[in-house]
């Protein structure tokens, strides 16, 4: 561990950290950089365990101590409670940021040949763009048994900081890969064997507990305002709604949250693999 | 409708619509106000329709005319696209707030009675502190058929703004109360004839798949952190778990969001009760 002490919140060593709050600007500093944030001891842990590079970590003299043993020769900035506040602009969990290096990501292929034989259950995330939605549905999505994730071309950033938080690290424990082409996203996942399934509020599709399971199911989840293209909608072997109450749908809650939805079919798919 | 064109992002008038990105500000302008802010026309609808007075509205020129028809004789404050964001401190959901009078809640007990008679599915949540969770919960609960919802003394309030966006509105189309003694909070649901299932993420509990379902059911959801209080655990009749995948118990991720195990919960007892 290099330790450097730093006062000054406007320091260029703590650049990696700043802006926090600004979600277009720290999109694209992350992405142009290769860097992502893990924030608090638990996450920071797991994205190291998961074998990320660190960068650089920014603590405080408070947490520096429970991080020790994993930091191993890496720079840590340490700074007071103040200048911490006033580089991330809200108060940091556990009092404690590493800035570390992505990863490459496997191919969707490469992803799917990793998946070959027996029964394989995925999760295919078209467009959402909330990073709360994309973190929890990696956390329900690892907790419930499912093998891997794919994401659409423009589906929210799962180590974007927010979705790494809200998943507890589950982003560092399930495998996924982002399709390189949405319009033959589906037939690639075909090809390899998954029946799609498309995941709608419409109470006139096939109810989830009467679908006929297969060894091999992608279950796909659209986003909170717009749901499924149609063009997904069409292409999938199935469409398939969780029953919702008819009063609530005359009063206006005519869907459910992805997240929630996401959680009630990785569950059923859970159950019924035994 | 009383249309007055405000400039200054400052004026006095605009007081029930300012700070609004300070949470303890705004819960305890909220609360002393015995006001809440409903945001979009959606919602505002809603709200309307639920039966709560409007103090007054706040929109730009663009947005007014979708609202025209359920404003009666509302004070609506137009203002500029830039006087709202100011105000507001972030982009306002299509354009419109609406700041509105809270009706007085009903007591558990008069909530209780009625419930009586026939299968009832009661959630009850304890001390949950953030906000989107407890929207994101009345949204699957009113989703997924159940009757009503109890809180804990101090569970974060359902129409505090962010609340009752998340919840698309379902906080004013399910039944609440506010249980005003948590310690003898469990023992009155009893009394009532609810058998009283403590949702844990404890994999040695009784697997939600293998509860005998009662007529009467409340369902018991702690905390992100801390989850379920130990006093609440002991009362409750029965601790009851959704199984978990071991692979990712062992790699860290020990429990599911209270979001989607409030989700999974509805969703099995609504199968069940056919
Ligand atoms: C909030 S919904 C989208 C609502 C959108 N208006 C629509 O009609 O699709 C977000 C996603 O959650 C899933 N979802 C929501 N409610 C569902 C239900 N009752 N059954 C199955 N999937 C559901 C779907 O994948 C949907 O694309
Ligand atoms: C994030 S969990 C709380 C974790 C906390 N460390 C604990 O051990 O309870 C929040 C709430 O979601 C519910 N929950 C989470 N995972 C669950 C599971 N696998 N089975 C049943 N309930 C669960 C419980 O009501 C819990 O209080």
């Amino acid at each position: 561990m290099v330790l450097e002490y730093v006062t000054d919140p406007s320091d260029p060593r703590l650049t990696d950290y700043t802006r926090m709050r600004d979600v277009e600007l720290r999109k694209s500093l992350e992405a142009e950089r290769g860097l992502f944030l893990a924030e608090g001891e638990k996450v920071i842990r797991r994205a190291i365990g998961a074998g990320h590079p660190i960068r650089s970590v920014l603590t405080t003299d408070r947490w520096l101590a429970s991080l020790r043993d994993v930091l191993g020769d890496a720079t840590v900035y340490v700074v007071s409670d103040e200048v911490m506040a006033g580089v991330a602009g809200f108060p940091v969990h556990r009092g404690a940021l590493a800035s570390m290096e992505r990863l490459p990501l496997p191919s969707v292929e490469t992803l799917l040949k990793s998946l070959a034989g027996g029964p394989r259950r995925l999760l295919v995330l078209e467009d959402l763009a909330d990073h709360s939605n994309v973190g929890a549905i990696f956390r329900s999505a690892a907790a419930l048994g499912v093998d891997a994730v794919v994401l659409s071309p423009r589906c929210a950033d799962p180590l974007y900081r927010r979705a790494v938080k809200v998943s507890m690290g589950a982003v560092f424990s399930i495998r996924y890969a982002r399709m390189d082409d949405w319009f033959r996203g589906l037939a690639q996942l075909r090809e390899a064997g998954f029946r799609t399934l498309a995941l709608t509020p419409d109470q006139t599709a096939t109810p989830l507990d009467a679908v006929a399971l297969t060894e091999r199911v992608a279950l796909l989840l659209g986003a909170e305002g717009d749901g499924l293209s149609s063009h997904w909608l069409e292409e999938a072997d199935e469409a398939v709604c969780i029953r919702m109450s008819a009063a609530a749908m005359a009063s206006g809650v005519d869907s459910l949250n992805v997240v929630a939805a996401a959680a009630i079919a990785c569950h059923d798919l859970m159950r019924s693999a035994g």
